[in-house]
Formats: structure tokens, sequence, C-alpha cells
């Protein structure tokens, strides 16, 4: 599953994303309304669709970091709006069809638009999200843009059958799981921030700085969001716990878990995840394995060394609000752990 | 399904393509080349699951419009070489798209992806490829291309999503079908066509009539594709005797028949197609009551009005080798009923 953006709960330490949020609130406004406005079709399944998923909320992330980094390098006109929708069209049509890859029922506690409308619906649905997103970048008309999000598609679909052939295969060391989620997440979050420094067509320093503070924090969020998976206190922010697991997926905290493990433990890990034969208590075991082994803390840890890298990309900028709110995103990142 | 081209039988009428591969077969061999090239990708699978679709053959009709319309208004470069390509990589996702959502194990004869690689792989390396076909126009770098295949690429989403609505519906309707076909179908063959037009910056007359002319074609290839599904001397050219029934489909002849048909029969094709409950028997009285009220013979004459208009649609251009090259092959497209 890609990282979907959590549904934000009251009262919890989110409010680290506000600052991005009066920063650039007003514009994610008129992208929202331009997302709502170009999600319509005269095929009435099309909009209902694409309704379920875009309506569900999240965060918008990827929009913000569009909108955000145009305003770190002093884009003043309306051009990263659309881009900013476009992005999301993207990442949108890659949740549709991550959720039939996945076979997904529920994503941030809902429904998915797979089990409510079927295969089919959400096969075609993100087809037509990611046409209207090359549709609204073309009439952006940047030649540089639309490299930019053509190259990010193709890796994304790369990251994602990576993904799927290392799916179940515990010989998936760190080295091949950071290559995944650099593919199928940090790309398209690398991409959202390097948007703005092509639009306001600052000098390429500039541009790999936004690039670099994009990339390590998909990375971050990735890694969070793999461990979130096996918290349970992470149940109350709509995710399920132990989705991954039993969907035999070798995220970090596993791939730690069983390179550190006894040969026991790595037949257990075995039969539940490449042999996919799992009882009800196995969860609670694997658990306690990943415990043993401080395999979540040390996930953590690798999060952090790239939160660390994201604040340092910013550097490169003079201090300014934007400088500060994005920095504030990493963080917002990083508490989602805690 | 999306008409696939059916492989073309030794002997059979199918000489009436030769003067296009007279015309173009040597550019069509460099855009084979460059398809087998651009599939390609560090994550094995890609190239698998690809090669599995791509090199089944199939006749390349969409690359040969693009190679034709281009010769007709005489392109002397090759930028129309990587567009076919990139025309043929559209076709192929929707292809892998396709036969996750008609959940075929079939096409022309030979396995789907979907059936030996699975539904996650064929969503996903469609995507890619659809990817590569974005990056092949950005390396063009012709933004009214980008724009031609961007839209052409969302229209083609929604027809797909408007058939899969009209699917099991005996309320659909002639005016309704033809909505799709040329959504699912048309479009593509039209901007096929359309594409030497811009590449060679002709005057709009000139680039309407090719797309009138792509457009005609994909019609009747489209009409003459839901025809060959119910005669049983086109299952000698790879194609499975009665699938659309199976599948619940309401193509032209059915609903030719159906309208025509008695309160008793639509009880029949209510039965058959809208609830799904078919006996072994259902094929053959379909195939009766399809006789009884000449519907393939009147869907086949529909075929031949779009035949006729392609052929009108060329008299804007003069005497050429490739405007009688085209103009074959609008008579193979018609011949495959005979």
């Amino acid at each position: 599953m890609v990282a979907g953006d959590q549904a934000v709960a009251p009262n919890s330490r989110s409010s680290s994303l506000q600052p991005l949020l009066d920063l650039v609130g007003a514009d994610l406004k008129r992208v929202n309304a331009l997302i709502l406005e170009h999600m319509q079709s005269s095929v009435p399944l099309i909009p209902q669709v694409a309704e379920h998923i875009i309506a569900a909320g999240g965060k918008r992330l990827r929009p913000l970091l569009v909108l955000a980094g145009a305003r770190l390098v002093g884009v003043d006109n309306d051009r990263p709006l659309a881009l900013a929708a476009c992005v999301e069209f993207i990442h949108t049509a890659t949740l549709l069809h991550d959720d039939v890859v996945d076979e997904s029922d529920l994503r941030r506690g809902r429904q998915t638009a797979k089990a409510v409308f079927g295969n089919q619906a959400s096969v075609l649905v993100g087809d037509f999200l990611f046409s209207r997103a090359f549709q609204l970048m073309v009439a952006d008309g940047s030649l540089a843009v639309l490299k930019l999000l053509a190259d990010t598609a193709a890796t994304l679909a790369e990251g994602e059958v990576h993904q799927l052939m290392t799916a179940h295969d515990t010989a998936t060391d760190e080295e091949v799981y950071l290559q995944v989620i650099r593919a199928k997440t940090a790309v398209l979050f690398a991409a959202s921030a390097e948007v703005g420094g092509l639009v306001g067509e600052r000098p390429q320093t500039e541009i790999d700085a936004l690039r670099g503070y994009g990339e390590n924090l998909g990375m971050a969020f990735q890694v969070v969001d793999d461990v979130l998976d096996y918290l349970p206190e992470a149940e109350s922010r709509g995710k399920a716990l132990g989705d991954d697991f039993r969907e035999g997926k070798l995220t970090l905290p596993v791939i730690l878990a069983f390179q550190a493990g006894s040969e026991e433990e790595r037949t257990f890990w075995k039969r539940c995840l490449e042999e996919g034969e799992q009882q009800e208590e196995d969860l609670s075991h694997a658990l306690t394995l990943l415990e043993r082994h401080r395999a979540l803390d040390r996930a953590k840890e690798r999060a952090q060394a790239f939160a660390v890298e994201a604040h340092r990309a910013l550097e490169a900028f003079p201090p300014s609000d934007a400088r500060e709110a994005l920095k504030h995103a990493v963080d917002f990142t990083i508490d989602r752990l805690f």
C-alpha cells in the first residue's frame, strides 16, 4: 500500500502542519475546487468513484508541497494551483490502482473504492484521473514540468511492480526496501516539491534542494507509515493494526527483525509472510519479535535520519515563513510516531 | 473488450493491408525496435509482461496509421516513429487494463497477461506503459501532440467506464453503443491518423480530414469486431465464438435483435445478458435470433457506412500511394467479415 494520508485526529500533535496551512491554505481551497472541477465527466460513474476517494480527505500533502515549494522560491502566479491538482490526481490514480493490487477493502478506516465500486471501476477511473493529470500539465504548457511528471509516473509504476515482486519474499533486504519506497512514494514527494522550482525557473541548485527536501520527506513519511502498521496506538488514527503483516509485505520493521532473528524466528516469518499461513495469535507473536529486536525503534531511527536530511536540504534557502512551514511538515511526519 | 488486432491468417483476404506494409513496412520495423527499447526497465517483471502482450503481435494498425498519415501529408522526418510507438503503448496499456476489467483469460487465442501474471501485474505494467507513452511524447516536444493524446487517453478511459456501465443493460440503444465505441476505440484511430498532420503542421482542413478518416475507420473496425464475435468462421482467426455474449455485453448485433424481438425473445436476452444466467444451448439460440432479425447483416451495413465515410475523408488529398494504401486498409477492415 502506498502511504495514505491518515485523517488528522483532533487534539493530536498534528498541529505542526498548521504553519503550512496558514501559509497556503487559501490556495489549497482553490486547488480543491480545481480537483472537483476536473474530476467531472459526462459518464456519471467517474465523479462518483473519484469523489469517494478524493473527497475522503487526506491532508493533500503533495499539493501542499507544490504550493509551499513554489512560495519558497517566490513564484507569485497561479500556475502552481493546477499543478498541485495534477499531482493529487496522479496520487489518487495510484491509490485506486493500489487498492486493486493490494486487494484492500479498507483505507483510512473507510471502505476502498474497489470494495464499493469493484475492481473494474477502480482501474478505469484511475486511468481517467491519470489522463486528467496530463491534460492539466499540457494546459500549463511547461515541457520541463511535463518531463518531470511523466518520468515520475513511470518510476511510480516501476516501484509498484518492484514491490509486487518483493512481497512475500523474506530475502528482501533493507537496500531493496529503500529502492522500492523511493520509487513508489518518495519520487512523487520529490517531484511535488520540485515543481515550484521549475515554474519559477530557479537555478539548478535550488531545484535540487527542493527535490532533496521532498525526496527525504517522502522517505521518512513511508518508513513512518510502515512502522505505524505495527503500532496499536495508530489504530485510533484510522489505520488497522497489522495490515501489512496480513498481506505478507516485507516492510522495514520486519526486514530488521528477520535479519536479527534466530533460525526458528525466521521460520515463523517465512510461514506467515511467504507461505501466507497465519493464525490469529501470529500477529501478537510478530509484535513480540519486533520488540525483541528493537525493530520498530530502529526503523524510527531510519525515519529520523531522512528527516534530518530533509531539514538540511532547506538550508539552501534563506529563512522565511515558507521555509519554516516546510520544516514543520517534516516534524509532523515524524511526530505521527509518538 | 477493445477490438484486438487478430493475427493475420495465411491465405486470408488480408492482402489488402499489403499496400500499407509496402509503403511504411521499413519504418514499422524501426517502430518495433523502439517499442522493444522503451518497454525495458530495471524491474524485470515489466518487460516480461510487456513482451507477453506486445510481442504477441497484432498488426500494429495504429502505428501504421501514424506512419501512413504522416507520409500522406509529406512528413519526411523521423518524429512519427516515436509517436507511433507511443500510440501502441497507449493501446497496449488499455488492453492490459481491459483484460482485468473483462476478466478475460484469452485474447487472440492466447492467454492474456492477466491469466499468466495476475491482475496486479497487468494493472501496474499498464500504468508503466502509459507513462512511457507520455515520456515519448515529451521527448518529441510538441504540445499539440501532447494535447491530442492526453485528451484521447481521457476519452478512452471515459469510453471504458461508459461501457462498464452499459454492460448487462438491455436498455442500451444504438446511440449509446455508438458513443461508447467512438470513445473507447475510434478516438485512438482518429488520433493516430491525425498525429502526422500535427507533426507536418498542415492546414486544419487536412488535419480534420485525417481525423475523419481515422475515426470512421475505427468505428468500422469496432463494429466489425463485434459482429465477428458471433461468426463461427472467425474462430479460425483466433477469436472465440460468443465471448461478448458470455460476458453480457450489449454490442450492436444484440441491440438490433433485442429491439426487433418479441416479448419472449427480450426475456431470453435479459436472462442471458442482464441476469447472467446462461445454459450451454443459449448461444446457439442467440445466433438463431440474430439470424431471424438479420442483426449481423444490419450491423455489417453500419460498418460499411462508416467505411464509405472513411474513404470519403481521403478525397481531401490528391491521389498518391499513401492515399491508396490507406483506402486499402479500410477495405481490409471490412473484408474480415467475408
